[in-house]
């Protein structure tokens, strides 16, 4: 089964959440409603809402109250990228043009702002204090994980620990929330719960390492930007964590760096690219991401055998072939 | 009672709480940890805890309760701040370097967040989802009375009902929930909770009004910053509005406002400020914000006369002439 076809399965419920994305993020304020709008038509996979609806099959499925998990995680998601758009200096996210690019700064922060402000009002419907603990705390690490990252732009001598870190924060952990959130709405029991928290993390984790070796070795056309957007940025990802360690590559590796850090990013990155592709660098965060799959599917192995633990393998082994 | 001497009274239970507040904002991220102390130390009144603590003494008055609130709404302001900051490109408050100034957008736009998500989190101990539902709320409103204001920046067509309702949003509302939560956490009840709201609400467009006043009379010595800042960025504020509405000075004026404008606020603007001191505007604001000082004071007269209602009037009547 392709994920295209797991979609298929869950059309109606998945048209019903985007639908209340929709409504959640409406404004009587022009701007407002028009950058969040622009932000949700921008697309994305919806693989937050998927992994809630998904896991919500483990307890008593309740669309109703599924809703007010999986629409706050997507919005949160959201909002997460409408900030970084602003840091990044971004002008286009998957083809389309940026909030802040249309709009400013401010309109980006603010916009920002209003989504997570929305995502915990919306989760306050459900009356569970432990989720809103749950998405506030996820929000805090976010936020920890994007500073990290800030503070390790260019950092040559960092470790692949320190990079696993901040990924953890930055993205494996709102994908592991989701599918536990999907557990704990439908009134799953917390061991299921535990088991779906570790299945959504490691899937993340390889999630976010096969995102950042692609943007290395794909190309403008998968990509929909050009290759070596992280680099420009100075963001060292695994695979230049790992090209480092080799001692013939290195000292060119580090040149590259210091000018493109001397550029401020406005520079060819070609010849560093294709030192990073000809290094073990690329292989060996495959390899890891890999080893978080295999992880994550070990999870599903201690949940019941229904449906959607079959869909939720076919995602992560989708996760972990992905081309785009 | 002056204010210094209801701080004196209750200076261990306001001390407790900013021991509090610095405890919630550590991080082992440096950047993190050094930007939002360096927020925390650029000091404030603290008048939302405060409010808490003397709502809180109309129901059963718990510290050890009510810091679970306080400190929330004291972040949640903090937070507000260092978003703005990054709007306004404002390099000192309070006569500080801004977070902004000293670091960058960046750091002031995560700051932010990690400040606004840790009010969230710490207000989840208290396990009561309307707590967490009026202050997510009241995060929504905040951002949205923001982009009002950007949106209204220059325009010189806005009514009095439009600035009150965007400084409803961006302050108002967030004074009287700090009342409103206190009753809530202290077991008050719902009548007690719905009077104090209304106390805060009217305290603090009073508060906004004064605030807006100062910034077109003050002098430099006073506000710690030159006046006219609010001019400066187009945030037309009600004495303008008043006075735009003057026959005789309305072209002056315009011509003035719209000079700013294609300066981007890099102007002297001293004429237009003397040109607003003359006209009624300023006295007709500050015949509004008394009128809601007296609304404010009707809605404690609902309430039991204990000594918190003593401070509370004497607070509001603080507000009402305070020249910094």
């Amino acid at each position: 089964m392709k994920l295209w076809d797991i979609y298929a399965t869950m059309k109606q419920d998945v048209s019903y959440i985007e639908e209340q994305l929709e409504r959640s993020i409406a404004s009587d304020l022009r701007t407002l409603n028009d950058a969040s709008l622009q932000l949700l038509k921008a697309g994305g996979k919806r693989i937050r809402p998927v992994f809630v609806l998904l896991a919500g099959k483990f307890g008593t499925y309740d669309l109703e109250r599924l809703k007010y998990v999986a629409v706050p995680l997507e919005l949160i998601h959201m909002a997460s990228l409408v900030h970084d758009d602003v840091i990044d200096d971004a002008d286009t996210r998957r083809g389309q043009l940026t909030v802040k690019a249309k709009w400013d700064n401010r309109v980006a922060m603010y916009t920002g702002d209003y989504i997570y402000g929305q995502a915990l009002v919306l989760a306050t419907e459900l009356q569970d204090p432990q989720i809103h603990r749950i998405l506030s705390k996820a929000m805090v690490q976010m936020c920890i994980g994007e500073m990290e990252q800030i503070r390790d732009f260019f950092n040559t001598s960092q470790s692949e620990r320190q990079y696993l870190l901040r990924i953890r924060r930055k993205t494996a952990l709102l994908i592991a929330i989701s599918c536990q959130l999907g557990a704990i709405a439908s009134g799953a029991s917390a061991a299921i719960g535990r088991q779906l928290y570790r299945f959504g993390y490691n899937v993340g984790m390889a999630f976010q390492i096969r995102d950042d070796v692609l943007d290395l070795i794909g190309t403008e056309a998968q990509l929909g930007k050009p290759p070596g957007n992280d680099i420009r940025q100075g963001n060292l990802t695994l695979p230049v964590i790992y090209a480092l360690e080799e001692t013939g590559r290195r000292q060119a590796l580090l040149r590259e760096i210091e000018r493109i850090r001397r550029m401020n990013g406005h520079t060819d990155v070609s010849s560093i690219l294709h030192n990073i592709r000809e290094s073990a660098g690329i292989r060996r965060a495959e390899q890891l991401a890999e080893r978080y799959i295999n992880k994550a599917i070990h999870a599903l192995e201690q949940l019941p055998d229904i449906r959607a633990r079959k869909n939720l393998r076919d995602i992560a082994y989708f996760i972990a072939n992905r081309s785009h």
